[in-house]
């Protein structure tokens, strides 16, 4: 951000007063631009025995497996917006369950909120961003070839819900180490 | 958003070209201003039989209760979100337990996320944003002063929950009528 959008002057840097953060802030206008962490969301949809995945067609990631999943939209709630994106990405209609699992990926400040679904009927495409979709049983799932943290976690949780019966809502906090540890016998 | 904040430009709303919602778009430099629904954390702290809440002492709703509660920052997952905003209303240390509670405010773009919490010490005061904080029973609740529908969600879940000893997620969705319901026996 270099330019206040409200007034087009160069923005500042500061703390405002009463604040304890830095912000964007305008010295002329005076407006605060204040960055918030943005949501994803998306769904493990199911088929009787199998759920649906997308192979992405876009960075990052291109060429991995994912569950429907996408940026929260304004004017939506988490699941409108999960049904949306399976529509958008697998063209599969849905019907949200239970909330499933929420990651935090807190150095791209980003949280990825999953749920279960049902597929309301066995149809479904790739959509734009998809390379292909297709429907797999567990012991299909391309663990290997998953395209995020946060869909392995979500996966992970489903299944282990499933064995005992349960539909727990799961979290995890993903951080990228800012100083990565050095090599094992390295120097010093 | 009137002018781009990557090179001052006077921004257009437009639909970018392979999407399907119109955005702030810069015709000059390219870059798409996306606006996303923005997370507000909070939690429920408890101490013995009681909880803390605090009385607002900023608008929105000045002078009315609500759990310690305030928007995510970049840089932290949910739940040092929540364990921050108690420490700065509250001036009390918790320890952050399960997800309680995900109020969609659809109308304000807003997600409001609750966790129940543990008191870690007795201690707290009316921080900056609190006109007093308190400890309540659960009948002594002042259901008729509470801030936000999120607010009252929240509580009713926790105890709901603690009478059946079980510690459930709970989602609600809060949409403002765009055209209020015209009254019973008038003109048509």
């Amino acid at each position: 951000m270099k330019y206040c959008s409200e007034c087009a002057t160069p923005i500042s840097v500061r703390i405002p007063e009463g604040d304890s953060l830095p912000r964007y802030v305008c010295n002329h206008c005076g407006t605060i631009h204040y960055r918030n962490p943005r949501v994803v969301v998306g769904c493990v949809p199911q088929w009787q025995d199998r759920i649906l995945l997308c192979r992405r067609a876009i960075e990052p990631r291109h060429g991995y497996w994912t569950v429907p999943a996408g940026f929260l939209e304004n004017d939506e709630t988490t699941r409108e917006g999960a049904a949306r994106e399976t529509r958008e990405e697998a063209c599969a209609e849905v019907t949200i369950g239970s909330a499933l699992s929420m990651t935090h990926v807190v150095h791209v400040n980003q949280i990825h909120l999953m749920y279960r679904a049902q597929m309301n009927q066995a149809d479904f495409a790739a959509g734009e961003e998809s390379l292909e979709v297709a429907l797999f049983r567990r012991t299909e799932i391309p663990w290997d070839e998953l395209a995020f943290p946060s869909i392995r976690f979500c996966l992970e949780s489903y299944f282990a819900d499933l064995d005992r019966d349960r539909e727990d809502f799961h979290i995890q906090d993903v951080r990228r180490p800012m100083h990565p540890t050095p090599p094992a016998g390295g120097d010093s």
